[in-house]
């Protein structure tokens, strides 16, 4: 625990320790709501502005900086996590409660993604380059048009609290933003700012390694708003990754669209992820889809933002119901990441008072909450649209009597989500097919037979969804396909060989796949 | 002439003839300032709204439709704007004052980018589907997920007045719209609605011979922008497709931000599109650039977004510079587009007043203008940021005196732009390479030894840039890429085949391009 010990609490400036000038704060332990030490000094403007300006500076570094050598730079940002396990694991289970099994899981995912965005990066087609030859014969002549995919610039990343690694300094937002060539910013969040300081060190240290300007990465603390706020409005900002509430994100979209230059705002901020039980999966496993559901939404105490939040479902007494209730009132109490989220799902508990409710138990300490089963029908669901918003902690709520004519018009009345699920067997499906047409143009994710928690990180997965789950409906979070949301095609007219980026060069020396003349081809 | 003098003067409302209780307008001839027939009748809100609702209910059908089918949508586009030629001309040439050859290359352009839209679509791979294969040996098993891009939903498409077909109601925003899959509703651009009503009779007849639904398609008249603002109000709409001034894209921008559920807009608001002219080809070809530049400063009345309205070069009094001189002296006069372009070139020359300037010659009648040669050096170009705004129009800047180290700083400071064009010899280029890595965070098109009128419709084009340049500087409005701009990202999660798009099943039906666990691939 030497390096936990040895925390600094201040901000790194490309490379260099930050002043302890500003305003200070600490982590709360959520197991038991005391203090921990030590004091964390917000940035100063100036530290800010000094971190904004060396990332510009460095820009054109890292952009033309080769992918594998972005992929030698991610590696080994993914091997200092894995080596930094045990004092992550130790300082973000103090910071937030969650279990160490989970959170070694999670070090493991967020040097996995490292690695998936180094593969990605060194592999290089993901520039999706495309050229179209020159025809001097024709009128006019025709001239040689080469495009691909090239940075943005000094990306801002805010992480999220339930995610303490993979979806912050280290994770997803800055995996894919450095693999397709940019500076990242990191604004800590407050809830674990040690975790976050062990975290940037290695970065910071992989970065050195590497023979990397240093300013390719800083972190910044913020004992309030203030420096967030700052952050996505300075100039030489070109785009935002965000992972959290609704407010946050909506906030972000705000001062980003203000700004004198708007620049993109890539924002997941949460979803309710609705789940459709069709007739004969219901009658057939009942028992064992309550237990897959209870699972899924007591997860993490109910703490993802893939959390199944609520349940369509035709019939109201079975098994399945008798099943869902038992486990829910026998679950054990939970401890939240912090204070406000604790009290924010206690609020939500009571406002949706007059639902029938089943409660499991609760612990006696610390940020504590239980997992409840609240249950309506649909006439009920349809007339209050506020049983439609996400509560953030382990509840659902079960929508009874949604026959297929309410399961479609609750799906057509749907707004944007993370995902959605079916549970069917294979001839519900077929009986209910316009479902998933329906389904797909409101959710980056449909599951069949599965439950939303859980996200894999791999090329094909869409961690996104329209609005209000994200920012942005046409990206995802999650996956490889996130480095397309930090980078943007530009093209080059008749540039001589040797002026072009090595993607486009005739002998095509990164071996990369690419769009010939209308023909995808890899030589 | 028998379909010009036959129209109706009405929206086309998902095939339907609107009605005739609106607002009324008429174009007018540019070349004398007259008003033609008929009237045209704005839209009403019911109108609208059932344009857009139509809209919505079809967009399941269209995203249901194969590539082929679509592909055969838009080549009977394509074929009918062809045979429509003559008429669209006819009116086109009134109601612009463009050149009959200018207007008839502009059909050929227009069809052939509904072809180009139809061959990707009929290709099919442009969905960029990704599938990794399910693991149920992990330890969690591993889902099979699959991802392919989706269409968003309803389109509205603003088009722009300096391009009555190719970006206007059968252009390149509606066919990339149409390709992947989106219903298009076009607000129809108040300076040309009689060719707006032609093409919007071609598209019509093709989705009927076609058996495509109705409302795939709908135009709307405005005498205002009433209805353009509702239409992008309008909660059924899903995206938005501008071509023309910045203050109008900035306005879509802002009620698509404003709106509930905000959506992409994407707006390609103009350009100044930088030239840079470098030493020893200034010295060694200075009077054919400045032959060059001086069609392309003037082609068209100047009324082109990627005009090039300013030009940096070193040296004073060259040959360049008497040539240049001479050949904007001796250019005849122009007639604009409209009035108000017109008015706001006439008052943009005024405004800068004290540059030393060099006018050709001016028509007598009609909304005319002249070309203009302004110079001014570097020191007064830095300190008067008015001088680095667009005028639209046959003129251009130069700035003098500009060295290589101004000729970097004035790259740096340059906001977006949708182009930046190099005149160089080789060992120029050598010697000003820092200028590519600059200018590519700039723009969207960087151009060597060319000038950047003339968009080349094929697949590595980006006509883009960032902002101010356009909305979304991750974008492009020509080539085939811009169908990505109405697509998303959707993942299915272990769904059985018969359930799964064509594109995503094993078989691979569609024979396409595919990222299988991590390899492209198209078997």
């Amino acid at each position: 625990m030497s390096d936990a010990l040895a925390l600094a609490g201040v901000s790194l400036i490309g490379g260099r320790a930050g002043d302890r000038h500003g305003e200070t704060f600490r982590a709360y332990q959520p197991a038991d709501g005391r203090a921990m030490d030590p004091y964390f000094y917000s940035a100063s403007d100036a530290e800010l502005d000094e971190a904004a300006t060396s990332a510009a500076t460095t820009a054109p570094v890292l952009a033309a900086s080769s992918g594998a050598d972005r992929a030698g730079l991610l590696r080994a940002m993914a091997d200092g996590m894995d080596r930094a396990t045990e004092t992550l694991v130790e300082r973000a289970h103090l910071e937030t409660a969650l279990p160490r099994a989970r959170l070694t899981g999670e070090v493991a995912r967020t040097s996995n993604q490292l690695r998936l965005f180094a593969d990605v990066a060194a592999e290089g087609s993901w520039v999706m380059a495309r050229i179209d030859a020159a025809d001097p014969q024709r009128t006019p002549p025709k001239p040689d048009i080469r495009s691909m995919l090239r940075p943005l610039g000094p990306v801002a990343v805010f992480g999220a609290s339930n995610f303490p690694l993979a979806f912050s300094v280290a994770g997803g937002d800055t995996a894919s933003a450095l693999a397709a060539g940019n500076p990242v910013i990191v604004k800590a969040h407050p809830a674990h700012p040690g975790t976050s300081e062990i975290a940037g060190r290695v970065l910071n240290r992989a970065i050195a390694e590497c023979g990397f300007p240093a300013a390719t990465f800083s972190l910044l603390y913020d004992a309030s708003t203030r420096i967030g706020a700052a952050l996505v409005r300075h100039p030489l900002i070109r785009a935002v990754g965000f992972t959290g509430s609704f407010k946050g994100g909506h906030t972000l979209m705000g001062l980003a669209a203000s700004r004198d230059e708007p620049i993109p705002v890539f924002a997941e901020m949460g979803s309710v992820n609705p789940v459709f039980i069709l007739p004969r999966a219901l009658l057939e496993r009942g028992e064992s889809l309550a237990a897959g559901l209870h699972a899924s939404f007591t997860l993490g105490g109910g703490q993802f933002c893939t959390k199944p939040g609520m349940v369509f479902l035709d019939t109201a007494e079975t098994a399945f119901l008798t099943k869902l209730r038992a486990l829910t009132a026998e679950a054990p109490g939970f401890a939240m990441l912090s204070p406000g989220i604790a009290g924010a799902y206690e609020r939500g508990l009571r406002e949706r008072v007059g639902l029938r409710t089943t409660e499991g138990q609760r612990a006696e300490t610390g940020f504590a909450a239980q997992a409840a089963l609240l249950e309506t029908d649909y006439s009920a669901f349809a007339g209050h649209p506020a049983l439609h918003e996400e509560l953030f902690g382990p509840s659902t709520l079960l929508v009874t009597g949604t026959d297929r004519e309410r399961m479609l018009a609750a799906a057509r009345s749907l707004r944007g989500h993370l995902t959605a699920t079916i549970l069917g067997t294979d001839d519900d499906l077929r009986e209910y097919a316009e479902l998933i047409s329906i389904l797909e143009t409101k959710v980056g994710r449909v599951i069949f037979n599965g439950f939303p928690t859980g996200v894999e990180v791999t090329h094909a997965m869409v961690h996104g969804g329209p609005y209000p789950a994200t920012s942005d409906g046409r990206s995802t979070s999650v996956g490889s396909q996130a480095i397309l949301r930090f980078a943007r095609p530009v093209c080059y007219q008749n540039l001589p060989q040797h002026a072009l980026p090595a993607e486009l060069r005739d002998d095509n020396p990164r071996k990369i796949l690419r769009l010939w003349n209308g023909r995808w081809q890899s030589n």
